[in-house]
């Protein structure tokens, strides 16, 4: 059926159907359209204007590349952050990729070098029963915020897109994991200690993702990490694109009419008690903040 | 892993592992299990006593049949409500293992025959728009409520077992049907017009549902309706039976902790501005019900 569609604006072949928009696009029209969406979704959300100063967290993934391309091309002040999280070659393949594309944008890029910081993602999972995926997701939050602060960035981007949205929303949605849900949205607004965090490609399948990176040439690390996601996030990403297949249009529908009636509902419930981690002065759940507490555990781990 | 598990209480060979319990048990210990669970059911969430007179819709399959025999063995004062959809010779054969269970039982069965009251499913179907399965739930419900008020019922039970409990769980979350959700509980109590419903056998998935049946000797139809369920809900049972399997113990915990963590949070949404049918002086969304415009269509197509 896809052979026989043809472009919405211009009626050349298409390069891509969308059914969730039930949108066929050629290569020139995707482009753009996606740069309007892009635009459209950091509008709706109240995300940033001109007037902030956004620092874009990069992978050398497909998605924060493309996300930092976009925000720069629509005019937008956006910096990059890469942080090297010492997983071997991986990392510096993927820190060599954003250094090029930086250098390609004309942008700055702030690199900062978790062995320095803290210690490897190798060793940190070492020094901790959790996961290497948990960890992970523990100093780049608090480094993507710590670093933000300290340079004077107001707002930190993230390259998420609907496939991740929407497959963790799935997962927390099958556990009723209630407090997630009421912090399950693309702006969370700065609050003490914290600057906003967004994501301008939350309504973006990952494979539009993808297509508009390759398109525009940006070169991406291909390759997993070597950790990888952990099983249960993959699952449900599956899982999710079977209903998909099945009925068209859910994914994002499931996730844009959560943001709209079931959010609210759910947004009341959190109650963050924040205090500030008698250490390093950043906001924690507790008296010392759990990235010290690694860090405690890297000393005694060397002593 | 099973063929090495002992029966928890008794030692003996176990016929089922349940994982969602932890539990293995023999015949006879499922058995007293399968009973004092449902008890415990209806207690928990205050279905109904002895003093209530419980009207059990059966439709001849293995779970109507079972919470009917369960019902009786418990002592409560439960009769039997068949309605014959008149669907050819599935609901004679139907018919057929209801009235000899009702004989086996030496319990009061109603049976109340479509076909006379408005028109079988067949041409109901033929009269409307809708699908075989929305119509003929749209006059179970409305017969179950009638019949049940006529002969002085105040409850009437039906079979739902879990996995279908959660699997219109997840359909409706998947597509937020805030307004399913704010009725999406075992029981509903009585209000205007309405007898209260209650789904005792929330917490039993398929599997233990039909091992009891077979185990007490329940003579069931095991054909499916002709119609069938339609597609969406097979799909959304199957999508439920993959997360089980990956994640055991799931499918029970998205159920209940649905209905202690999120419905509460729905529950005020639902405002149902009931009205009486001016034709039949049910309660109705509408001047005429729904029920009484398929009167009105199936006698302008004999017309």
């Amino acid at each position: 059926m896809f052979l026989l569609m043809k472009c919405r604006i211009c009626g050349k072949k298409p390069i891509i159907y969308m059914p969730q928009h039930r949108l066929a696009l050629c290569r020139e029209d995707f482009i753009s359209w996606f740069e309007r969406y892009t635009e459209r979704t950091i509008k709706d959300f109240r995300m940033f204007t001109n007037e902030d100063r956004v620092l874009v967290t990069v992978s050398g993934g497909k998605d924060s590349l493309a996300l930092w391309h976009v925000l720069r091309k629509l005019g937008y002040n956006a910096d990059g952050f890469y942080l090297h999280l010492g997983i071997g070659e991986y990392s510096e393949r993927s820190r060599r990729k954003v250094e090029e594309f930086a250098e390609r944008l004309g942008a700055k890029v702030i690199v900062v070098d978790l062995m320095e910081e803290l210690a490897g993602i190798p060793e940190l999972k070492k020094a901790t029963s959790r996961e290497a995926c948990s960890v992970c997701g523990l100093v780049k939050r608090y480094n993507f915020n710590r670093v933000a602060k300290e340079y004077g960035y107001n707002v930190v981007a993230t390259g998420h897109n609907l496939d991740d949205e929407a497959s963790s929303l799935l997962a927390n949605v099958i556990n009723w994991n209630v407090k997630y849900l009421g912090r399950k949205y693309p702006v969370l607004e700065e609050e003490e200690g914290f600057v906003r965090k967004v994501k301008p490609f939350c309504k973006f399948t990952e494979k539009e993702t993808a297509l508009y990176a390759l398109l525009n040439g940006i070169e991406f690390v291909e390759e997993e990490c070597p950790y990888s996601e952990d099983a249960s996030s993959i699952f449900y990403k599956e899982t999710l694109n079977r209903i998909e297949e099945k009925f068209p249009g859910t994914k994002l529908r499931f996730y844009l009419e959560y943001l709209r009636k079931v959010y609210p509902r759910f947004r009341e419930v959190e109650e963050r008690e924040l205090q500030r981690c008698k250490v390093c002065g950043e906001p924690s759940p507790s008296e010392v903040c759990p990235v010290c507490r690694l860090k405690e555990r890297v000393a005694e781990r060397k002593a």
